[in-house]
């Protein structure tokens, strides 16, 4: 018997079919060919920006070409009738991962995952002095299905503009209004319940739990969610770099093998600078009220299209049983 | 130079690409594949279900097969630690517009798409009787890469469930909140802005106004609009239905003729029945604030995957330059 199960979060209602009958390989097809590309021709073998930021593990921060948003424009705000407009004052780099030709970040090595992290951390502090700025996210596209282009190189995103995109938007006022009747962080609370349930969960490291969300709106989506509340990504993950890398390469490796490596997208989720744009009033709650995140959605098979029409998700397994499937993949 | 335009309902800021050099060619491609079911084998044009409804003008209605909702539930709510769980209690029907093996309801007459919409005003009507439905909604998928089943026969959806959807939610919240502030209603106030500009409108009928919003999400995405205030389609629908199948024809004929005849969706937009899950003091605002109206959306090649990563969409031509390519295609 299928259910309608609310997010805690947002409030979104997602329709979840919940029959032992399907089961996981049934919506299972390759998602990524992988990679094509000669190394030779390759534009992240052979960098030709000035990088922005280099670190010490190989990983290089370049200004993405062709971005729509440009850090040299003046921010500009303006009306037109009812309708506001921004120029599109902002940031766009690519984190090239590796200076290998290596493509799912699952096949690089412990101390380079850590160092993409690390190398997050310390873009978004700099990008925090530009007054300006206000939502900062790191976010990967890999594979042709998750919206990456052909050339296949590991790389990720940084992406800060002046607005918060609407999906980010209701997360922080969903997890407001939960915060005001509670007086608790609903990803604290969510993690407490996850934590004793253990069905949903995938795994937990010393700092951090991986699981399948309640109100899942994809197959297999995955929350990764540090343990200790904090608002800010850039500032908490101090310290346990190591310990996120370990678990992000440990649940990419069970995509990788229990998923026929799909082509996937993760976001970190944090709290955006706390200044214009943003009420002072909600400067104050924001540490209290937010808690950082990662969202990763591999791209398989779905059955189409309902949501287009209706707004409403359908998840077609249940999102215990995508957690046991994922458990069971020894990687 | 791109933009960033904020839609003025939900708040939500898209990235509009404004260069003369992105020519609506540039972007599509044919997303739809013509008929290829054999009338002989269409389960549409031998309907076994007993109807629903008949409209008059030989249009059915009758209960979706592997619908994942049902009337025949109760509504049950139930709440497990911090997560809220529905059963599926709810309606889908399916409008199968005509008897004849016809696929794309641009070629359906103009009296048979006036029964189409009558036949959605009367369903509706019907379905407000049933005191646990709550949002509702009459949609259509043409072509798979809008979500539709290969068999392709004029049909549409009617879905009513006791929850609104997220997307659903948000223009609600932001209708209500324009109206708080402006005290009056916010599409409304769009209506007379696109009208007196003209450069985003495709058409205007008695009783209609149809335009590219001034944030569109996707390429060639159309709103249509009443141009009088009404928060419900069945009861404001009635006496206009057939200047309201003559604006969709039209338009849908400049689709197929300037888009390759693409895939679309459309979804009507309609306040949700007033009753249980909603405040009562809502109840008594949602006539001043919300406004029926249609979702257009084709199906075209997009700039892929941006969306995906960040939240934020891009709209790779100017809505005005959008306008002015339909307009200017003779149907």
């Amino acid at each position: 018997m299928p259910e309608l199960r609310k997010d805690p979060v947002v409030g979104r209602w997602v329709i979840i079919a919940t029959e032992r009958a399907r089961r996981p390989g049934n919506f299972i097809d390759r998602t990524y060919l992988p990679n094509q590309t000669d190394p030779r021709d390759c534009p992240y073998c052979h960098l030709t920006e000035r990088p922005i930021y280099q670190h010490k593990g190989g990983i290089s921060v370049v200004p993405f070409r062709g971005s729509f948003l440009a850090i040299e424009n003046t921010l500009q705000r303006k009306t037109h009738g009812l309708y506001d407009i921004l120029n599109t004052f902002g940031v766009h780099e690519v984190v090239v991962e590796t200076s290998e030709h290596i493509d799912n970040m699952s096949d690089l090595t412990l101390p380079q995952i850590q160092g993409v992290f690390e190398t997050y951390a310390n873009r978004m502090e700099d990008l925090q002095n530009d007054e300006n700025l206000m939502f900062i996210t790191a976010y990967k596209n890999f594979g042709s299905a998750a919206g990456s282009r052909l050339i296949e190189h590991a790389r990720s995103h940084i992406m800060s503009t002046p607005v918060n995109p609407q999906r980010f938007k209701d997360k922080l006022s969903g997890a407001r209004k939960y915060f005001k009747t509670h007086r608790s962080c609903v990803y604290c609370d969510l993690i407490r319940q996850e934590l004793k349930e253990k069905s949903r969960v995938i795994l937990e490291s010393e700092h951090f739990i991986c699981f399948i969300p309640f109100a899942a709106r994809y197959l297999f989506e995955i929350w990764i969610v540090p343990k200790k509340h904090n608002c800010d990504f850039y500032k908490s993950v101090k310290g346990v770099e190591a310990d996120l890398a370990m678990v992000m390469k440990n649940v990419l490796n069970k995509c990788k093998a229990g998923l026929e490596e799909p082509a996937y997208n993760y976001i970190i989720n944090t709290a955006p600078f706390r200044r214009k744009g943003l009420s002072p009033e909600r400067w104050n709650t924001i540490d209290q009220d937010f808690h950082w995140h990662i969202e990763l959605t591999p791209r398989l098979t779905q059955l189409a299209g309902f949501e287009k029409g209706t707004g409403f998700y359908i998840c077609a397994i249940a999102p215990e049983m995508m957690a046991e499937y994922l458990r069971g993949i020894e990687v």
